[in-house]
């Protein structure tokens, strides 16, 4: 707490950003001097063409801090522009008033600096300066970020470690700070930790009473996770009317590595648009397939391997250094993980980029998508085989292993009988929602900040040493430029502790919250209290969280999204995957693996499936009706804009003005046919303008209409009196 | 093909609708004279104070034809107050210039009609006139329709007689004459025609060289019907943005049986809205669960019942009378069919009715999701029992029924051996494919005709006789009343024809298809020709429809629509019953029906249920490019809207009269928080408005900031040289 606490008393110099809206960390440590010298003069160039307010002052090492302020009317500007582009892809509907040269103030800090980060970074024929760091020509800026907003953050700090829900509001805050895609993570974090609240305590009411692998228990975590994933659905859907982000990724620009493959002209808009074709990508993305399949034989193997060398060392070895011997699998396994997984990613990454998406958001979303396999494999496999294979069918080896062992394969007095531990799965459950979490949190949160410190106190520590070995080891003039003027060296300090900060990666702390989803749905039966220790860890988790984004990383660019992305499909796949896997271990280990049929397993397998499917699609419709809402709340505020519209605009033209439309003059229904002659008729009245043979029709005047309706109810209800009778009555009246 | 041809030569007057827009038919049949007076008189005032010119002729019987002309400017003010109210929900964008009295030419025919049936239609507080058929005081008005157009109709039935193709234009000119529900029910049908081409020519391969119950037989109809469902949801997309019809239902006027249970302040729109509570209406329509439980057991006790006889009488019995004996199970359940089907549309009418649904849309959309159900029990159980009852497991009841011989209940002469006709599954998908469907073509279109055709000759035939055998019986102000002018005496029959016909139900004809498509998915691979036989019924069915539709029936009310509704859900869930259906088929009569086991046959079906999801979802995203790009399209004609509008007011706001926003009233963050002093701040720049600490920091002249730079990149070069070698260089320096 006193971690969160502690920042309360930041004094105003750590507070103050100088008016500096984005540096750029220019670093030329493997750059010759000149090249170095005109790389650099381009760079100011670039800025100040694009309007920009530069100054520069040195970084830590061989690299140069440039800081960027746009000026106010600039900026002002921009973010009309950004509003005026917004409102033509639809994606807000009030329209910006005001011309080409307005200004509009930014509704949130992060609105500001995503126009100060288009004016940036994007190509100069789009207005911006054109400088994307790490790439191209711009291959030794490391870095281009906004400075924290320490009070601010500080602040929501604070106050979340008093509370225990965050509000809208809060979300608000997150999205006002560092832009939607961040606000998004948080707003999923809490809403999945407010849903865990329910499962953690009927997870105790079941560990109570009902024990592990119970029926009640499995239906209700499934129905609980389908109804949280669909749920989401809808808050997201929520969230992004409220941050007037719905669809955002249709006005995304492309990204500098993007090809296009042709070119196509709008005749509505008049404009060419450059695309690349969606079945190339397609087919592309099939790749995804042989990728995958690779991936998992990959990791399954050596995860199977590891696992099953893991068994053998501890049921069957019994000889010498077997305390050590039992971890060596394990600990192989660990330091060989790390540089299987960097192979697969690498190659992730081309598959992506071969993939061609044309801006950075799709770029992402494709590479979370193949991270989430690799993930999804080693975060649930060695648990699926504890569960499905060495629990279940274990015991079936012992013949086997007997059989090495009569082959002398394996010594007699250093082999024991087999014994499969039952209890493994429970035990490896436990470990996952307990001791990997703690771990986890340690290893994300903890750890980098003390490694942080650390380095901060070593290079003071080496810098004063520097300093007071060598006082007059510069001249004096490298000496005066190199030392921060008093007033500025807090604040430059604090910049290039910033920008030697590490990158936030958003996707990752999403991708956690779906590894632990998934473990609860498709594990949390054997050990009703998983939920319990998810949502203590996730309280600390959201704001350990926050206080990573906050204090140890770079600010993020305020990036705008709609969703978590395609981790959303991530969920749905694991809660149908968790209702699988849970009615598959309810049924194993329910009656304690005794009776176990084959066919009554595929039927619970089957039953599972379709009762997941039936669910889904209650709830989906159930939750629908709460989209609905949202819908058409936003409808009629976009009803109520467009009144307002109508009314100022029929002030303006007035009733004699209006456009006298010949009626006559309709299409016909055969709007590409040379059958109709003349092209055009009233096909309503075709060859009736009020007069001709229709005019006779229509020659009763509308006073007499009534009446002569009348005259003829008279004298239908004669004739069929008349008729009723038969011709008798007739025969009598005539 | 005659039937077609013969009416390209309609006279002119059978072609002339005499300047009727629409046609009241008000029945007088069992009211009281003084009632129908008093009725009369005020339809006919409620219509003249919409506006609206009524002229009366007497009908058939005791009944009056009420003829309706909107005047021509009203019409044009109508159509563009709709077009007005549309751009106001949101479904068209371009604004619909010229204030308040504006007249707007309708597109088509069906634009203009929609407008008059609004005109005769809504209530009054609507500026209609209130005239609702058969409802509350208007209960004896028996049908208010449009007139055919019948040129328009028969040069579309000549056009298609001759062509196997219809074109997007085909479907334009039917949405012109009869609305976008019509429309899309053909543009259905003829796209699944479309599709059925493929599995027709590989149905003939299959054939000839597969046979039945082929494993890839199987793959590429499941395939088949998955990709004919996806493609559907992206055709019916583009078809709805094509027509501007999209997201219609929004803005249906209210039914008048509906019940709102409280009203909801909008506070963007100012407007009070009325609703029913959704959590309200879903509860209610959870009722559909036990009523299609009870559906289902009752019609599913009679279907099994009646096959179970007739079993009984065809393979056991073998006593006198076996030839009529064999076929009264289906006699009499085809007697009692009707009742129950009646009974039970019946009850699930009084179940939507409760539901209590706004829109008439929505109602239709929920009475058709249980005639569906209905549909479907009746359709498929019987094909169903046979291929997964009575010919897998029938000769398992053989040992029964000889128990029954031995007590002496089937006497042992009477009865003979059992034998199971295993081709029994065959026959009856054969018959769904080729007989049903001939016969139901002909109770659903030939059969009226001839019906229409001979009634019409029988009035005639009558008429003739009553007149000429009663020449006198009216007196001659009466006579003088019904005979009808000379001129419009064609036009007038005509009309009654219209009034008397039979309304038309799009639901009941996409239901037919659906069922069709149910069986193909269902069972076709019994019989590869399945598909074939669907294809040539479909050509002539698509033509039979319209023919019905213009010729047979009343022209419907031009209503929109933004889909085919909920068959759409019934197309998916049949695919999907198609795939398990198909692989359980497959799986049991593949080899023989001899090696049949329980687990083979579930893990066949579990492995059935993963592979439709993982295709539908590859298939799906797959097409959900199409929907992109039409969404896309859609969108970027939005924006150059939008764009011209923008270009539109730039030029009005002068370049001098820009607001001038001042850059540091921005909101704060925490927009409800009141911590920060004074409530506003401009977060980008706390405390610095170009001066103050900050203006010391920005204090280097732009064009000294190059320079600078580069002096400090020399002077961080020699220290790093410096630094690199070590202090020994450094010490020589010094």
């Amino acid at each position: 707490m006193g971690l969160f606490a502690g920042h309360g008393a930041l004094e105003q110099a750590e507070l103050d950003n100088f008016g500096v809206d984005w540096v750029i960390h220019y670093s030329f440590e493997d750059v010759e001097l000149s090249q170095a010298i005109q790389e650099f003069r381009t760079l100011i160039q670039d800025l100040q063409e694009a309007h920009l307010q530069v100054q520069v002052r040195h970084g830590y090492g061989p690299s140069l801090l440039v800081c960027i302020r746009v000026p106010p009317d600039l900026l002002g500007n921009l973010v009309h522009k950004s509003r005026v582009k917004d409102w033509l892809h639809g994606i807000i509907h009030e329209f910006p008033e005001g011309g080409d040269y307005a200004e509009a103030e930014a509704d949130t800090p992060a609105e500001a600096l995503r126009s100060v980060y288009h004016a940036v970074t994007w190509q100069k024929s789009l207005g911006g300066a054109g400088v994307t760091p790490k790439l191209g020509q711009w291959k030794n800026i490391t870095a281009a970020i906004p400075l924290q907003d320490r009070a601010a953050n500080a602040e929501l700090l604070r106050k979340w470690s008093r509370t225990i829900f965050l509000t809208t509001e809060d979300l608000d805050a997150i999205r006002a700070l560092f832009g939607e895609k961040v606000a998004f993570y948080f707003a999923f974090i809490h809403c999945y930790s407010c849903f865990l609240i329910f499962p953690a305590a009927w997870g105790i009411f079941s560990w109570l009473y009902l024990g592990p692998y119970s029926v009640t228990c499995a239906v209700v975590t499934c129905i609980w996770g389908i109804v949280f994933v669909e749920y989401w659905k809808t808050r997201e859907l929520d969230l992004s009317l409220r941050w007037n982000v719905r669809d955002v990724g249709f006005l995304k620009v492309n990204r500098p590595e993007w090809v296009w493959d042709k070119e196509i002209h709008n005749p509505h808009s008049g404009e060419t648009v450059r695309v690349f074709s969606a079945h190339r990508q397609f087919f592309r993305q099939l790749l995804l397939i042989p990728f995958a399949t690779v991936a998992s034989v990959a990791l399954g193997t050596l995860i199977i391997v590891t696992f099953a060398l893991e068994i053998l060392v501890s049921e069957v070895y019994n000889g010498p250094m077997k305390g050590y011997l039992e971890f060596l699998p394990t600990v192989l396994f660990s330091l060989s993980l790390p540089s299987i997984t960097n192979l697969l990613t690498e190659f992730a990454k081309r598959l992506t980029d071969y993939e061609n998406y044309r801006t950075q958001d799709q770029y992402d979303l494709a590479q979370t998508a193949k991270t989430f396999v690799m993930h999804f494999i080693t975060a649930f496999l060695p648990t699926l085989l504890t569960a499905f294979a060495y629990v279940p069918f274990g015991g079936k080896i012992a013949p086997y292993l007997d059989t090495l062992r009569e082959h002398g394969l394996l010594s007699a007095n250093l082999a024991r009988e087999i014994h499969i531990d039952t209890s493994r799965l429970q035990q490896e459950v436990i470990y996952l929602s307990a001791t990997a979490q703690v771990l986890n949190f340690g290893e994300e949160i903890v750890l980098p900040y003390v490694k942080q410190t650390l380095m901060h106190k070593w290079r003071d520590w080496r810098e004063g040493r520097d300093s007071s070995r060598h006082p007059r080891r510069y001249s004096q003039r490298t000496d005066q430029l190199l030392v921060d003027a008093p007033e500025e060296a807090a604040f430059l300090s604090r910049v290039r502790d910033e920008l030697d900060a590490d990158e936030y990666n958003v996707h990752d702390d999403i991708l956690e919250m779906c590894v632990q989803f998934g473990s609860l749905a498709l594990f949390g039966v054997a050990w009703p209290l998983v939920s319990l220790g998810f949502l203590i860890n996730n309280w600390l988790e959201l704001r350990g969280d926050f206080f990573k984004l906050s204090l140890e990383c770079q600010r993020p660019a305020p990036i705008r999204a709609d969703s978590i992305g395609p981790s959303l499909m991530g969920l749905e796949v694991l809660s149908w995957l968790g209702t699988l896997s849970t009615a598959a271990i309810v049924y194993l280990y329910h009656d304690g693996l005794e009776e176990v049929h084959l066919s009554s397993l595929l039927l619970t397998l089957l039953l599972a499936e379709w009762a997941y499917v039936g669910v889904r699609f209650i709830v989906r419709s159930g939750l629908q009706r709460i989209s609905f809402i949202s819908l058409r709340r936003e409808e009629s505020k976009r009803y109520a804009m467009r009144k307002r519209f109508l009314e100022a605009t029929s002030g303006r033209v007035s009733p004699r003005a209006k456009p006298k439309v010949r009626f006559q003059d309709r299409v016909s229904v055969f709007s590409s046919s040379t059958d109709v002659p003349g092209g055009k008729e009233d096909f309503l009245h075709p060859g009736h303008d009020g007069m001709g043979r229709g005019g006779r029709f229509w020659s009763w005047a509308p006073q007499e209409t009534a009446d002569a309706g009348v005259r003829l109810i008279k004298a239908l209800n004669g004739n069929m009196d008349g008729s009723r009778a038969g011709p008798v009555k007739g025969a009598k009246g005539a």
